[in-house]
């Protein structure tokens, strides 16, 4: 008899954005003609930098002819891209090319990566978090069973909430894996190189390993601010980044991204032997993986040329001057946002006497916002409410004009 | 303290296709202007078709300009895609459109499969076998460790050699998942609608789950060799079928494939219950995948029109001519080969007193011409020998003269 891995079940429904879905159908069939404007979901709506565009065409061309055709490529990616990448994001930090392992993006590595890891290990998660990390250790049975208080058990949950500036205090306990994600999803906010040298001094001293999602680097805009946990002196040591073109160049749709996992971060047998983790990573990635598209490795490629990094860098401003509206708009009315600084998410404080999801039916109802709920992010989001940039200009600035002139406050 | 996967180390290193180049260099080093034709790696030679590449082309202009612009897109793939992949290949079969999961290739989902099944799966795989099926499984702690006699404990083996025509054999004890792999990799024989009617009686009988891998069906010419197990009665209950386009459509490259797995195929709780697999899936997709790239979904989708169809057509019988040419050589020096009739690998049995790697050397040595061991994908597979038929007809000529003017028998 097949039995079924019953850690699955022990997952609740993924209800966010279906929830949201279903709230926004409901509205739509009683008001047929109201123009909904979406600030909710975290997808870009730029087109591709035009130097990736031609990179690509080049490729597909490429794979019209015998001679030029691509099969089967590394599986951890092209050198031709590897270089770009330690030269362009890395350089000066001592990342070396077998290092760098090209994926189809950030989500699939920071889901995968915990396989690498006994199933014993303790995880550390910040709440609110993206939900991937807590989700892939649950159904690795690294997790008990979701409690009544929207918690799971056998989890270290790090609060981020405006009393300690969205920066995750370091555990009481000891844990092995902590996931932590700056410029962060959802709160939009980043955490300093001086907090995370504590993270790094924590991980070193409790020969524990930070999982380091960047994949929002790209929207860095203060000097404190590290694009890189490698940064950080030690963190060679201790830490795995993940990284992702989908934020940084508009590859939602096209996929791409790659885990930075230096040959230096160990972990133990459980005979007490140190052992890299990066051989692990390979023979995971090798044996499971079969590389990225050789196309979209060559529209990424492009995102490093001179005319690439400046059509990203149009793009990623575009995106802040967004946020910085929507900041603005939401400080005018006399809400408190947070965010969008460092990142393409505002994160505000929902008025008082509403829970986050009454907010969401509040601001659909009197101005057709769509935003999410910070509740959908974990129990600490409760009172605050996601909004993103990642809108057109004009709808952005429509949406803020109809927060001022329509939402009851 | 971090502690690593234990199971990892349970692994042999990759040393096949390693030792294999390896070998190579040393005689390429002695023979520097030796001319080594490869029928060695089972890689495609031959361009996309013309529609798949006018298809990428298209959609890579789509993703230029705002209005045409593709963010994220189902995880499970594009209905454009699926629905053509039901009308082409699982026509009449009852094959719903969330039954089909669109991923980057049969790599990935024969090596994630696993994971929506209990830890203590008891797993039957064919040797010889293609490495992934075991490998995952050892990765995953369902296994015991490497033997001396080359066989992991815990696993369940099925012999296929010429004495049972590379069938395997029904197991006499129970098993609860079974790896098929038809048409094979690496023998290039294919199973019959008999031998597969007996699996499925088995799989319903024992309530176990056949993974059957299709990744070659495009290959088929014979009647009586399935193209789908769900072209057998009662297999929706307890199949899962993987599909690729790699070695249909040349996509080794540009990395597209698919699961097929129904409703009705269901597992055990431990309590007894009985639970669908496909919304575990479905779970497992969603949550560590973000879809395969919008551009590579077009050019998938293209395959399926008429143009696409034809020139894929082509390049299959292209190659099945080069598998002719090989079988034929082959046999007319008087060596027994096996497959390249309904697949695109021959495998032949090596000349009495040889091992597959002396035979190897032999090979090299003698005519420059490049194999793979039958002992690299299994303790069966010592005494044979994987050609491919994926070379160009030229080097598949030139190789197959040599053999016949140079080898020594």
């Amino acid at each position: 008899m097949a039995y079924i891995n019953e850690n699955y079940l022990k997952l609740p429904g993924s209800y966010l954005f279906r929830e949201i879905a279903h709230r926004i159908a409901v509205y739509k069939e009683k008001h047929p003609t109201a123009n909904i404007i979406s600030l909710g979901i975290g997808d870009v709506t730029q087109p591709l930098p035009s130097a990736c565009i031609e990179a690509m065409h080049k490729a597909v061309d490429e794979m019209a002819a015998m001679k030029t055709f691509h099969g089967y490529g590394p599986e951890q990616g092209y050198d031709f891209l590897i270089e770009k990448i330690i030269d362009s994001n890395f350089a000066g930090l001592g990342i070396e090319p077998d290092e760098i392992f090209i994926s189809d993006g950030a989500k699939s590595d920071c889901g995968n990566i915990q396989e690498i890891f006994s199933e014993n290990a303790k995880i550390a998660i910040a709440d609110p978090v993206y939900p991937v990390y807590l989700d892939t250790n649950v159904m690795a049975g690294r997790t008990g069973t979701l409690q009544e208080d929207g918690y799971f058990s056998g989890v270290v949950y790090l609060p981020c909430t405006a009393e300690n500036n969205f920066i995750p205090r370091l555990p009481q306990e000891h844990v092995d894996i902590i996931y932590l994600c700056s410029p962060n999803n959802p709160t939009g906010t980043a955490m300093t190189r001086e907090a995370l040298k504590k993270w790094v001094a924590y991980a070193r001293e409790n020969e524990s390993i930070i999982l380091f999602d960047a994949a929002y680097q790209a929207f860095i805009t203060e000097n404190d601010i590290p694009h890189s946990i490698f940064e950080i002196e030690g963190a060679k040591d201790v830490a795995i980044e993940f990284r992702s073109f989908s934020k940084t160049a508009g590859f939602t749709g096209t996929r791409c991204g790659y885990i930075v996992l230096p040959k230096s971060v160990k972990g133990f047998t459980s005979n007490g032997e140190k052992k890299s983790f990066n051989p692990l990573w390979n023979r995971r990635h090798t044996t499971k993986y079969n590389g990225t598209s050789y196309i979209v490795q060559r529209g990424a490629e492009a995102i490093f040329t001179p005319e690439g990094k400046k059509q990203t860098a149009d793009t990623i401003a575009y995106y802040l001057e967004n946020a910085h509206i929507i900041r603005e708009g939401i400080s005018s009315i006399g809400l408190t946002a947070y965010g969008g600084i460092n990142a393409p998410y505002i994160w505000l404080k929902v008025p008082d006497g509403f829970s986050s999801w009454e907010f969401f039916d509040k601001l659909l109802i009197e101005t057709n916002i769509v935003g999410t709920p910070g509740a959908g992010f974990g129990p600490c989001g409760e009172g605050y409410f996601r909004l993103t940039a990642f809108g057109q200009r004009e709808d952005t600035e429509r949406a803020i004009t109809r927060l001022k002139e329509n939402l009851c406050l």
